[in-house]
């Protein structure tokens, strides 16, 4: 099956915001073995949208179009829909009393313009929308399948999971199942190298690695008879990568690395300090964007100046001038300190220079020191990163938390 | 002049990465008075490229395509592109030489695959890259403008910036200019509604607002003769949208919210100090952000947990139990104690119910509290934030940094 995005809104070719749904969508549509040849994105124009809808069916089998589906003005893909497919728009009695219930149950009253949410093609199927007003619409006719999802990401992406997997999984008559191992400490292009025989050799299952800053994903997908099956052909593949990627792979369910950190560090009654210079609370930023954290995470000191480091941390003024403020010593100094003055189990530390200025032949930007104090021994590793200053500290960042996954795992 | 935008890769149709360069692309063509009508993308596939090519003409007079450019295999572009306009493809030898001195000047050996680079359509132009080996091109044939430029960002964005905005202002004959408003503390549709005459009646200057989580932005786009006389029409606007947003309005030069705060504490010659408890590193983290924010910034803590606002902060234990830490009174107290201790004289603290878990009827996930300390004073605001976990941190954050910008600003 092939298929083409259309992403519908004026905001997207004005740039006004950046269009994350074709690439999830993509993504998706990947892992069920659907190929996407094209996307597209037009405006919010009723002609220029009739002629994408036509240019793809050309070439694709099934077209999604994201966006446009809402009652003002501006929305206009189900009457584009009707149009192609030479249907009438109808009310959709089951859709207005969700719609009804949806403003009742907040206490609203239904604006005029909430009906036309529940307006679509004759004979259309109707994809509910669990968090918001406008239904998604699937049209099949003439071996063609047309989807309509709402723009709104936080709505069309759970419609898309909720709704479209299960009829496009039926659909096709077999299953599809993914698993993706993340990985931190190596480049994509060295998970390329390490891997490149597997991603040469596959078949089914399919091998696709992508990287961001500082993180790597593989994700493995295999199509079978039933989930389980597809789930036993990757298998052995996810061993074997875990076995050729270790310690690097820091989960292939799904969680984030400070997710993995928090549970690690609950799962063994530690208690964690962080201090931190040149990544100044990006640390204890990612620890705290994980809900629950506060069960094993004491505090945070952004000691950026020489001055709190010796005042909060009681780091040695003479420590900080023999070796520097970026310096194994220091970082060392920074965690064990931490850790002792929060009544931490774990103490972790990150001191560098993440530029643009402030580096020398001798320290260069890019220079990073974590340390990382438990049971009584402190580790250091340097580490000399590359990038901007927000790139080296995120690198920074996901390399300290790493370095205590990989201390405590 | 319209145009289309092409993105060319197979990473984009897998998803594994998002399109960025089709917004920024946008947003400026918009701002350069260009209409764009489509943004298309497609993989690395010489056929598809070439058809996505031909069908863009049909209704463009200009296209610009990202992506496909570089010397492996599969970058096409260039290819695609004389093909289409029936050109050969020549060997540019100033562009060697560029790359020539490029790799001699890192060191590294020139790889056999780097001559492909300089392989340019006969009658084009060359626009340098300076963050890369591959250059950009311009083909102008039959009234048909096509622009070829590199896929990574940081290589595309100034390319674009330093070499293909001089020649389309040139082309069009007219100069554009913008100014972007950029405002904390409104959403999207109260900016939209004091605005709204303003936004109805525009010409020349347009007016363009968008939104991100916790800022919008207002964009004002003037076209004449000169770049003075664009600047010219713009600021009547300008000063109006001012006086009516104030004090919302927190720059109009570019400037980001935590590097107009690093530069009012600067100018006035304040240290900051910060305590965070639901924002969790981030009010640091955006400022730490700022090259150069030593200057100002004394430390930051991170007083997660009860036990370290009162040993880190010295908060009454007894202030804690009577009012609860998501407080008025708490956020007051580590504003003043942070400042003090720290020998600030700002202090900065957040304290508040990030969620998804922790909301009570009667402190609901959303409700924070900012301090902030300066002169001896302290005051407080109390927000009822609305959002994911990681929105009402990003929210605080933002309404954080701007009670302090307006404090002193």
């Amino acid at each position: 099956m092939t298929a083409e995005i259309l992403s519908v809104g004026t905001e997207l070719l004005l740039g006004n915001i950046v269009d994350t749904n074709a690439a999830f969508l993509s993504q998706e549509l990947a892992g069920l073995g659907v190929s996407v040849f094209r996307q597209t994105t037009v405006g919010d124009n009723h002609k220029r949208l009739l002629n994408a809808l036509t240019h793809a069916f050309e070439s694709a089998d099934m077209v999604i179009i994201s966006g446009g589906l809402g009652p003002t003005q501006d929305d206009i893909t189900k009457a584009a829909a009707a149009e192609y497919f030479g249907q009438k728009l109808v009310l959709h009695e089951e859709s207005m009393q969700r719609i009804r219930l949806r403003f009742a149950s907040r206490g609203r009253d239904l604006p005029e313009s909430a009906q036309l949410n529940a307006i679509i093609p004759e004979n259309a199927q109707v994809l509910q929308n669990d968090n918001g007003s406008a239904p998604g619409v699937v049209i099949e006719e003439d071996g063609k399948t047309l989807i309509l999802l709402p723009g709104p990401p936080h709505e069309m992406k759970p419609m898309f999971t909720d709704y479209v997997v299960p009829f496009l999984r039926e659909k096709s008559g077999r299953v599809f199942a993914s698993r993706t191992l993340k990985i931190s400490g190596l480049g994509e292009s060295q998970v390329e190298h390490m891997l490149s025989d597997l991603i040469t050799a596959q078949t089914n299952p399919t091998i696709a690695p992508y990287a961001k800053i500082g993180d790597v994903h593989v994700r493995l997908t295999a199509s079978a008879v039933s989930e389980a099956a597809a789930h036993q052909l990757i298998a052995p593949l996810l061993t074997e990568i875990h076995k050729r990627l270790a310690p690097h792979v820091y989960s292939d369910d799904g969680s984030t690395l400070p997710e993995v950190v928090i549970a690690l560090l609950r799962k063994q009654n530690h208690s964690l300090a962080v201090a931190e210079s040149c990544t100044g609370g990006r640390v204890m930023s990612e620890l705290v964007s994980v809900a629950g954290c506060s069960a094993v995470l004491l505090e945070g000191l952004c000691t950026y100046s020489n001055e709190a480091k010796i005042a909060r941390l009681g780091i040695c003024e003479s420590l900080i001038q023999t070796h520097g403020a970026v310096s194994a010593e220091v970082a060392a100094a920074m965690a064990e300190n931490v850790a002792k003055t929060a009544g931490a189990t774990i103490g972790l530390a990150t001191t560098g220079i993440a530029g643009p200025d402030g580096g020398t032949a001798e320290k260069p930007v890019g220079l990073v020191y974590i340390g990382l104090y438990i049971n009584g021994k402190t580790n250091t590793v340097k580490l000399n990163l590359i990038g901007s200053r927000n790139e080296i500290r995120i690198r920074a960042t996901n390399l300290a938390l790493d370095m205590l996954r990989q201390t405590i795992g």
